[in-house]
């Protein structure tokens, strides 16, 4: 980091005084008396103001993209990592729960896009966290591609010897391992969640490191939680006694959101500048987004000297969620060179669409329309009728291009509605449909080659049974519809690929409804063993009759948290995909990492199809697949397990 | 404005050179020399770092708040005008066409907020679009309150007679009476868009604010369309000539959201320097958020001199939308003191819940649960069980109450799951039932008063009508559901108050469906004469089958856009919330502001109930309702008019 930094003030001196402030793009809000000893950022970040264009910088070459992977250092002076805590953090928002199946299937993706850092989970939270950052360090965490890139599988711990062994035989089977232990540091944290003094903190911190290390880890990451309202003098000490103790990152999140940019970065040129050691480490920013701001935070620290960002897809996590990936990447990307001295990132963004889709799909956490990058409407513009050449140019209101994050542009004009722009109309799937009736004659195989390779183009790569059911069902669709899309293909995938192993299926259902009251619904299931079971009730409409049969059969007593539902294609005969979220009392515990805490957990199911009524009833049967197959586990320790003293 | 940061700057001396860096909360990336002449921002926007704490500043005094009126001054020189462009730019966004009904309650709505001035729309577009605007003029803008608080109502134009005769038509009624008028000045626009010349340009916007000055108007905006891409010296000399013209405030927008948030500090910090004449004005921000960065480029522009914030309620806009009005609001209300020199505004914050809910169901355009401040989530920690005392300090992760917010508190725990946080169960609603209950034989009335009470506190006055309305429907539930709770009730009011005039009207529904096909739907509807209509109608589902029996009797024909729907309580005997969207092919038009169009209009409409198919056909009528009341219009001149020379 020391040599990143001299090298860039080489190349750009600090402007001299006679230059014209406008010329530059310093931060206005204080001026900076000359005389003050500057705090080593580096200058490259803020060049001579460039003009503003509307093109994108193409990808680098992957080599440039991702330097050597060294766990303090990073060749390249202006390469930012990306950790992604998708798995970890996003997966504590409130019914995001996901299986081992699901966070494979997202660490795959994170592999995909490039990210440098997965965060997999907190394997002492329960045993199936344990397991599912097992199988992705084991799986994702060897995969070496040919330029020699694979990710760092990384799991979180408190700041105890259980925790921090439980994480490092999880993530010991990848290549490049990383424990990242995590303590308190505010006043308010200290007295009312910890109960402990700062020298018993920092006895903690210190002590856990050298732990960690001494199991054989040597990427190790140290976050002092809370560090936006911690005491500056307590901070740098803490960080100085860690990194003697040998770690590599120094993770500083603002874990309540509450910091201003400006602010933010201060803070991290205030640790880079008074921290003893930072130059051996890489600084890292987690920032939450209570106030609207992690996006501009991060940036703020990478601007100031942090090289690692922790960021989420759709900028899930708990409350308001963390900095989102594609909002940190998309603005590195546009903005980078010419605004921000060069910082860049290894993403690559055209996997960033899928990513998204799929988190949104796992995690039930919807995404608004007008969320950045990846909402429904981030590129659509009203429908216009009279374009004569005046939007021709597209870079007239659009500063990203689609095809940068993976999402195929509709028509040439660009232009569509609501939630149709993502995955719309394109004359392929037209054309694979007329060529599944082309091939009737001579057997599926055509159509079913061209379904697979459309797939593939959107992003799915399916094995041969998969491919089987998703073909006739998409006949089935077919037959029924005027027009398949991409959407209506997406939404049956979603349906058959992404569901839990099957232990109730839905077979039949058979619903009577309406103003005149007494909805009644016959449901018949068929158990993992293959026999059938028929019930049927009444309710307050045909979801409640529906969901009541279910019950009678199923017999768990689980609660519905959440219900919704969306159309995904245009048109009343649009197939519509149905959530929910249930919850069973008194099982399926998990701990907090943040509060130690036990807490529930809840699980999501969906279901897709033409009769909402069915739709919804193949989300409940998902949902309670979900829970059936999820091994349940008591943590050995109810709670407070930072509270007991480390050494302990 | 000049007088205002004389007495900031006397307040905050810029700091001496022997100060320690670290305090101060300068923004870090680039040194400022101390030799350049510095741009005359306010000092007092960076005091002394001072510790951060969890508690909020009470509201100061309404007098305080709102400082007297004077367009092109603000004797607070602290004090941050909202501009909530909700009717206008977040209208703009597809699918959030609102009557003008709807238009009048959001605007009701802003005035409760406290919010400086309403842009109520762009009343060239149609012909509706200015009758809304007049109403509100009449209405919202001459309720002038104990404190003399009345709201700025603006109406927006393009730089041409005609547009800028009509918005001050509809606009002329007001007590405060703004035109905002607007060309763009980014080479990329001039070139493909206006196909104009920059002195061209400059003669519209001279000439056009004279003229917008002539009519009567003393209040005066323009914005430079694109001026985050726009050349710095011309837009010095532009907005010098519409400030001799006339102009009052300068609006600066970041029409594509490209800027990071030091960049648009320093762009507003150079505008403030360099412009002759800009003492005597009011500068503006307008941020979109195309890279998510909109709340961070808002708070920075006020940091650097802006004294307006444009904003929307949830952030809706075009796109990826613009800043939101909460997220700055709070931004400024958790840190202004003591992080951004006292900035602050005068928006009572607990009128925010209501007013996200509201534009939501308006809208259609759901809020994601992460969003910041109005998400479900955004309050909620998971659910946990032992809770000993170490998240009794609500300090710990929590910044801002959800009582400053308008949000109560589900319990002393306040940790709730998912989409229940926001109206949760509490104790007077199952009392407000009990007492329904023991009501009964004596009338209805007890129940009715209970019930109007509880409304109140949530926020809704009804008249004597809906209140009945709401309280049958309420008995109803009640006698079907287990526990009653707030987010039913919500639910009932939306689907009573928040409703276009009847011009159909579901009477009866009668649904079969299932797996074995063949959904069958029959529908009673009655028309605004009492005339009742019957159809029937198979299809691939219940809704696809009964929307096609509603089609049989209204005969209109639409295209459904989209559907959605969500659980508003948790419990699978929940009410259901549907919404739809709907667009008529070759009618309902309306002029786009930025780009000149003819733009289809869509409608949305929702409907709740037990019944999800039900549900699902009131939100289809309520829609087709909402299009049928809406008077339609076509524009007098398809398109183009902003390059026809504005003296023609």
């Amino acid at each position: 980091m020391a040599s990143a930094i001299i090298t860039s003030s080489k190349l750009y001196p600090f402007p001299s005084p006679s230059l014209k402030p406008s010329l530059f793009l310093r931060s206005t809000f204080l001026p900076f008396p000359s005389s003050i000893t500057l705090p080593s950022f580096p200058s490259k970040s803020c060049p001579k103001s460039l003009p503003i264009s509307s093109s994108l910088n193409p990808n680098p070459p992957s080599s440039q993209r991702c330097p050597p992977y060294i766990p303090n250092h990073i060749p390249d002076p202006n390469y930012v990592r990306v950790f992604d805590t998708t798995l970890r953090d996003g997966e504590q928002s409130p019914g995001a729960t996901l299986t081992s199946k699901e966070k494979l299937d997202i660490a795959r993706q994170l592999a995909k896009l490039g990210v440098d850092i997965i965060e997999a989970g907190f394997p002492a939270a329960s045993k199936d966290d344990f397991e599912a950052v097992k199988t992705i360090a084991k799986e994702v965490g060897n995969a070496v591609d040919g330029n020699g890139y694979v990710p760092v599988i990384c799991g979180l711990s408190r700041c105890n010897e259980k925790d921090i062994k439980t994480a490092w035989e999880a993530v010991k089977y990848a290549k490049r391992p990383r424990i990242h232990t995590f303590i308190a540091t505010s006043a308010i944290h200290l007295e009312y969640k910890l109960r402990k003094s700062k020298e018993e903190v920092l006895d903690i911190a210190r002590n856990m490191v050298r732990f960690a290390r001494s199991l054989g880890c040597n990427d190790v990451e140290f976050s002092p939680e809370d560090a936006g309202r911690s005491d500056r003098e307590f901070l740098y000490e803490i960080l100085g006694e860690v990194i003697k103790a040998g770690a590599t990152t120094l993770n500083i999140p603002d874990t309540v959101g509450i910091t201003m940019p400006s602010e933010f970065g201060q803070l991290i040129a205030d640790i880079k500048a008074n921290t003893p050691g930072i130059e051996n480490v890489i600084i890292s920013t987690h920032c939450q987004n209570d106030l609207g701001l992690s996006t501009a935070n991060t940036i703020a620290g990478a601007c100031a000297g942090a090289r690692q960002v922790e960021v989420t897809i759709n900028g899930i996590g708990e409350r308001a969620g963390n900095a989102s990936m594609e909002e940190v990447v998309m603005a590195l990307k546009c903005r980078g060179e010419h605004v921000l001295g060069g910082l860049h990132t290894g993403i690559n963004t055209r996997h960033i669409v899928m990513a998204s889709k799929m988190v949104e799909e796992y995690t039930g956490l919807h995404v608004q329309p007008h969320k950045a990058i990846v909402g429904a409407n981030a590129f659509a513009h009203e429908s216009g009728i009279h374009q004569d050449g005046m939007l021709k140019h597209k870079g007239t209101y659009e500063i990203i291009s689609p095809e940068d994050i993976g999402l195929e542009r509709s028509n040439e004009a660009g232009i569509v509605l609501g939630k149709l722009r993502f995955l719309t109309f394109t004359n392929s799937m037209v054309l694979c449909y007329l060529e599944l009736d082309m091939n009737v004659g001579v057997g599926p195989m055509g159509g079913r080659h061209a379904l697979s390779d459309r797939l593939k183009e959107l992003g799915y790569e399916l094995d041969d049974v998969q491919l089987g059911n998703i073909f006739w069902r998409f006949k089935e669709v077919a037959e029924q519809k005027k027009r398949v899309t991409d959407a209506d293909l997406v939404a049956l995938v979603s349906d058959e690929v992404f569901q839990p192993d099957v232990v109730w299926k839905l077979l039949d259902l058979q619903v009577t409804c309406g103003t005149l009251g007494l909805s009644t619904a016959t449901v018949k299931l068929i158990d993992a063993d293959g026999r059938e079971h028929v019930a049927c009730s009444v309710g307050t409409g045909p979801v409640d009759s529906a969901y009541k049969a279910v019950d009678l059969i199923i017999k768990e007593s689980v609660s519905l948290l959440e219900y919704s539902m969306n159309a995904v294609t245009e048109g009343i005969d649009a197939i519509a995909t149905t959530r929910v979220l249930i919850r069973v009392e008194k099982s399926h515990l998990s701990t907090h990492a943040l509060t130690g805490e036990l807490v529930h957990r809840t699980f999501s199911g969906t279901g897709a199809g033409m009769d909402i009524v069915v739709s919804s009833v193949k989300a409940y049967v998902s949902a309670l697949n979900k829970m059936l197959g999820f091994k349940e586990q008591y943590p050995a320790k109810a709670s407070s397990i930072e509270r007991t003293p480390a050494s302990s």
